[in-house]
Order: C-alpha cells, then structure tokens, then sequence
C-alpha cells in the first residue's frame, strides 16, 4: 500500500463495531430478551453467565459473530430448561439473530469528522471481526466504505493476525496506529508487535472483549472519551513517533 | 501482486470446496441426518425442498455457510412440524452443524499434484465462500496454504467480487483464469468479465450452485473430468490466450 508519510505514523486502522458505530447494545437487548424467554421456565440469576459460558466453550467452533451467538443460544437455552423448552420459543431465539442481522448502521457521534480528518493526513484501513456476510453489510450501509482504502474483515484479531495485515500493507508496526474500543482486540496485540494504539471505550462491552491485559507498551497508547479527541491523539502520538524514528 | 508471466494466463485461481477438498458430501449427510430427526413427526416427501426454501429465503440474512445453514434447519424443522418436534432434536440439529465444522479436512485425489503443477509456472491464490471461520480452518488444515499467493474468503462470489479482487490482484480478467466446481461461482461471473474457466464438476453440488447459465464466453471454458487434468487443460488455455494477445 502507499503511504506518503516517510516518518511517524504511516497507516491507521479503526475497529468497526462499538468503535464507528453501535452494536453491542443490540447484542445487549438480544441477551435480554434470550433471558427473558428462558426465565418462562427457569427462576434462576445466572441465566447470562449460563450463556456466556456456552458461547466462549463454542467459539472454537463458530468463532465470532450473530450466527455463532444465535446457535450457542439455541444451545444454552435447551441446556439451561433441561429441555423443557418449546419449538416456538427456540424459533424466536433464530428470529433474535435474523433481527440482530437487520439492524440499523448507525455512526456514533463525530465519527463521520473524525475519520476524515484522519483521513486528511494519513491512509486508513478497516479492520473488523465477526460474521464476513454481516460486516460486508454493514461497512456497506455505513457510508463510510469510500474512506477506506482498505476493509479486513478477520476472524480473529490477534498479534498473529496483524502481523499477516502488516505485511499485506506494507507497513512496519512502528508506524501503524490503531483506534479501537476493544483492549483486547484493538489495542494490546497492536502494542505488543510494537505498533501504536487510540483507544475509544464504549459504554457496554462484551464480557469476551473486556479480558485484557496490557503487557506493554502503554507508552505508545492513548485513552479518549470521544472518538472526535482522536485527531488530537494522533498528533501528539505521530509526533513521539517521528521523534523516535 | 507480481507476475511473472507477460502473455497470456498471468494468474490463476482455485475454488476450494469441492474442487480441492470434499464438502458438498458432508452438508448432504447432514441434509439426510436432518430429514431422519424430522421425519419422526411428519409424512413428507419434500423435508428437503422445504429445508432449501427456508435456506435460499435466509441467505438474505446468513450468506453461506454451515452456521447459516444450521439456523435455517432450526427455522424449517420448526416450521415443517408445526412446532411439535422437541427440543432435544433442536438441539441435536445445533450438533449437526458442529460436527460439520469439525470435519477432517480430505483432499480430492491429485489435487495437490495438479496445484503444484500449475504453480510452477503461474502464481495462484485461493477464492472461497463461505464461513470466513470455518474457511480459514479448512485452509489450514489442507496444508496447502503455502502454495497459494492469497487466500480470499468472500460473501459472495459474482461478477463484482472478481472485480474488486482482480483489482486488489492487479491483474487484468483476459489474464486470469479460475478453476472451480461450480458453474454459478466459479465459471460463470469469470467468463462475464472476460476471464478464463476450467470447470471440474464434483460428484454431488448444492441446488444454490447448480442453477447456472453459461450466456458468454463459453470458448474460454474447458470442462475436465478430473482436477489432474488441469494442468494440460491451462496450456490449452493459455495458448489461446497468448494467441489473442
């Protein structure tokens, strides 16, 4: 990929969902009428650690996405009623997912601003995770596509995964900057390969996403309340970055 | 991506299941397994017509794949029972879906002869639809993944798909050529854009896939019989392609 920065930061990535725009309210709402449907049978707390502990031992076999969320739901609830449960009430679990496919993109404030104004000074790129289908559909219906000079959509968004990415774009970690609202997806594996990182915090994160830890490089990252903050944090990071050059 | 050949065939690409590996033979199996569960509550000899309207309804909202598939089976075993079948049965519909994300990955006969054949003399990736996943899981497994320049896991695999990866390959459609099972994926949307096919029909292939239409470019189509085939059916090609140069 061309970059026309010879120094600091070359190339930035944004995360998608909960970065640009919002999604994990509808996984929340989604969660909480899956509860709601099972506690017709049920009078038990823990019906969403239940859930939880089916979806995390299943994603070696989905791994991430609506579809994965939807089965391990069927799952968890037949698990959880000790079958009890009706065809009726395992079909509108389906139906959660088909709606959760449907739902409106909408960007989160100043997103719009604060990508092109990055985009003024830097190359940018998409990197997402999650069901290939339902991310191409949604960057679609974003608007925002055109920015992009390119979209990764990943199964997994670990070290070994952008690493692969840094190579396909030709850019070294040190001059990569990603913004995101996931430590562990966005951030930590980004730091640790040595590159930079903006992270964005969303008011609900999934449980799978909040276990994170930052094993180094703090120095190279920057928290913001707000995605418009992110021009200013880029320049005052590009600036160490062309420093340390 | 550079390539090597100035004339003629510059680039080649390989369709994966049922082409490189078995598949389709797993998804009827679990089409066959899915009828048995169902036809424990109903007389009915068009359980499978019914199950492909329900899929080919929800592509819309799944795309391809096995979890897809696994949710419209959850869908039509309801619906095709009027509600009455159990929960368990759900549930093991939910686990046919798993075993088929586990199955061992099995190369077709001389397959891997015939790409290492074929990538002597012209760089070749990988185009695959499907569960970005599961797809990527099969790849690694195949232990052919080495051979190919880039592996490409897509939603959908029409006209603008090739053209957008013709784009990000750098390559020109009159120079690439595909190798697939399927008339609707792989031939068809090539040879509308001016591309080369060799089609290698599998023994058993998806209703989805099979309705096709060859409406041009047929002369720059050879069908084999078998992917060892391949590489004598590329000369041809290629000839005729330098030819027209």
């Amino acid at each position: 990929m061309q970059t026309h920065n010879t120094r600091g930061i070359a190339l930035v990535g944004f995360d998608a969902d909960d970065t640009l725009w919002r999604s994990q309210d509808y996984f929340d709402d989604a969660q909480a009428r899956f509860e709601r449907i099972v506690s017709a049978y049920v009078d038990l707390a823990d019906v969403g650690e239940r859930l939880y502990a089916v979806e995390k031992r299943n994603i070696a076999f989905f791994g991430y996405g609506v579809k994965g969320m939807a089965l391990s739901m069927v799952e968890a609830a037949v698990e959880i009623t000790d079958a009890r449960i009706s065809a009726q009430d395992l079909h509108r679990i389906v139906g959660l997912a088909k709606e959760l496919l449907r739902h409106p993109v909408e960007l989160l404030d100043g997103v719009r601003g604060a990508v092109e104004a990055v985009a003024e000074n830097h190359p940018v790129v998409l990197i997402t995770k999650g069901d290939l289908f339902h991310q191409e559909q949604k960057v679609r219906d974003s608007g925002l596509a055109d920015l992009f000079r390119r979209i990764e959509i990943v199964s997994e968004k670990d070290a070994s995964t952008y690493a692969r990415l840094f190579e396909e774009f030709d850019v070294t970690p040190k001059r990569f900057l990603m913004v995101g609202n996931s430590l562990r997806s966005d951030i930590a594996p980004v730091l640790e390969l040595g590159g930079w990182g903006v992270h964005v915090p969303y008011h609900t994160t999934w449980a799978h996403e909040a276990e994170a830890e930052l094993r180094h490089g703090g120095e190279r990252m920057r928290a913001i309340a707000g995605i418009s903050e992110l021009p200013q944090a880029l320049r005052e990071l590009d600036a160490i970055a062309r420093h340390a050059d």
